[in-house]
């Protein structure tokens, strides 16, 4: 169907294939849609409703199989669980384009790395992996919006076999999104993501399970404030979702979560000893570093 | 200058002393008066400006020594550290009132309770031990409201020195602030409070301080999002408070904290194993457990 040849220009608008149409995909085909950098939106999925919802509001224009989007897409967008991604690429590696240039949206950089490598063997050249920090407490294509990535941060964790013209042109499309772009190395990004987003989620989890599982969880609940509400807040999420984040990124938020431990012992130990002035000192950091956070965030 | 002999009642309506004019003390002031419980207003405290503060916005009608307070006041709360309770009720003892009812508002109650005894000694039927879970992001009397305390819990642990009419009357007291009253045992409220309120702060400190304190803190932080900014919101309050409440509630809290790390045990070794159904049974446990807790709070 696709009438253009590898490397050929063409007048026609890009054509975007968006695999996933939730909150993440159908958000960045209409941020490029209304930004003018491409055509026709096709939208591969295996959720009936998410595909007909999506089509009904307009962030797709057809929907497509996997094979069907590798032969028309000249950008395609994986926004699927991190562990589909071989899969995935795989079965669109036949009917890709040579001209297509492929980046996805998983939580996790190394894995999705090792998993398109082996997938896309010498094409990995056509993929840059991306994660978008935005989202994600209301999911699905009702939710997606043109402004999701406004003021947002892309990590693109580029490949040495990635040219920069393909940099450049991921680059330009999430830019066109709103989103500032920050690059660096798949590793350093499963680290920085196990730290400021994993561990709280893992840490929140087995706080929250512990308060309910003691024999008096029902004062305790009842009795629990707008501290406990916040710290727990990032409990009540997906357990599928989480699930594979943390399997997925294992051995980083293992690493990360062997520092938190040292710190608490250090922590601990000035509370057993009755340590006042050391257990300031540590309060005392931590509050600075988090009023200096506050004082720069735009969350 | 009281003019009252223990026992003796009065037409004129109770005097309430205040020690401690900061946010809470304040509160309960403006609450008070406005439901018509008490008349004269007596201030004890040793910021000079929180005093004057307090006096102009009229949450106080003069300032008072501990000494006058005691020998004034009908209504006596304490709103200090509660590492003070000691000394200020060894002051107030002699010229206490006979008919006069003290009240508290510390974060703690066993410390509070073993402080109050030694110093009142048989006086210490007309202490009723009290903790209002209300506050705390701002403080001081600008920010105190005759409202902080609608709908708000107050929890007190009656001592078996307190007769049913004293009991009554401190109850009485915090219902007129638009409080909703729950009695429990000294040693109940500290395990519950060390479990919902201290142990939440302690990790979030632990934890702030550990990335803060990471050598690629700068990035980290860049990319903290709103799960970050929750978990981590309560590790920005005062250390001088926090590290009260932390001494003062030592044993609890580290008695629950034991009891998190074997949580966190458990959770860790299913991630170790790479076992994805015992993860996402204990990620669906805590997020039911939140999701319960979420709706049927008024947080």
């Amino acid at each position: 169907m696709n009438q253009r040849s590898p490397g050929e220009t063409d007048a026609t608008p890009p054509v975007l294939a968006v695999v996933g149409v939730g909150l993440i995909g159908g958000s960045f085909a209409a941020a490029l849609r209304r930004s003018g950098r491409v055509g026709r939106v096709l939208g591969v999925g295996r959720n009936r409703k998410s595909m007909q919802e999506a089509i009904e509001l307009g962030l797709v224009d057809a929907e497509a199989s996997l094979e069907e989007a590798a032969a028309q897409a000249d950008i395609i967008l994986l926004a699927v669980p991190v562990g589909a991604t071989h899969s995935v690429l795989e079965t669109m590696l036949p009917a890709l384009n040579a001209n297509a240039v492929i980046t996805d949206a998983g939580s996790t950089k190394a894995d999705v790395v090792e998993a398109a490598r082996l997938a896309l063997g010498e094409r990995i050249g056509q993929f840059v992996p991306g994660h978008p920090i935005a989202g994600a407490e209301k999911t699905g294509p009702s939710a997606a919006s043109a402004d999701l990535y406004e003021g947002r941060t892309v990590i693109l964790t580029p490949l040495d076999e990635n040219d920069a013209a393909i940099r450049r042109r991921v680059t330009q499309l999430w830019e066109a999104c709103g989103a500032r772009v920050v690059v660096m190395e798949p590793q350093t990004h499963d680290i920085v993501l196990a730290s400021v987003s994993h561990v709280p989620h893992f840490l929140s989890s087995v706080y929250m399970l512990q308060v309910a599982s003691a024999a008096n969880s029902d004062v305790r609940m009842e009795l629990a404030g707008s501290g406990f509400r916040d710290f727990t807040r990032i409990a009540a999420g997906s357990p599928e979702i989480w699930r594979d984040i943390f399997l997925a990124n294992r051995d980083a938020i293992l690493s990360e979560l062997a520092e938190v431990r040292a710190s608490l012992d250090q922590a601990e130990q000035a509370l057993r000893a009755a340590d006042g002035s050391q257990l300031h000192d540590f309060l005392e950091r931590a509050a600075l570093a988090r009023r200096f956070w506050g004082s720069r965030s735009r969350l």
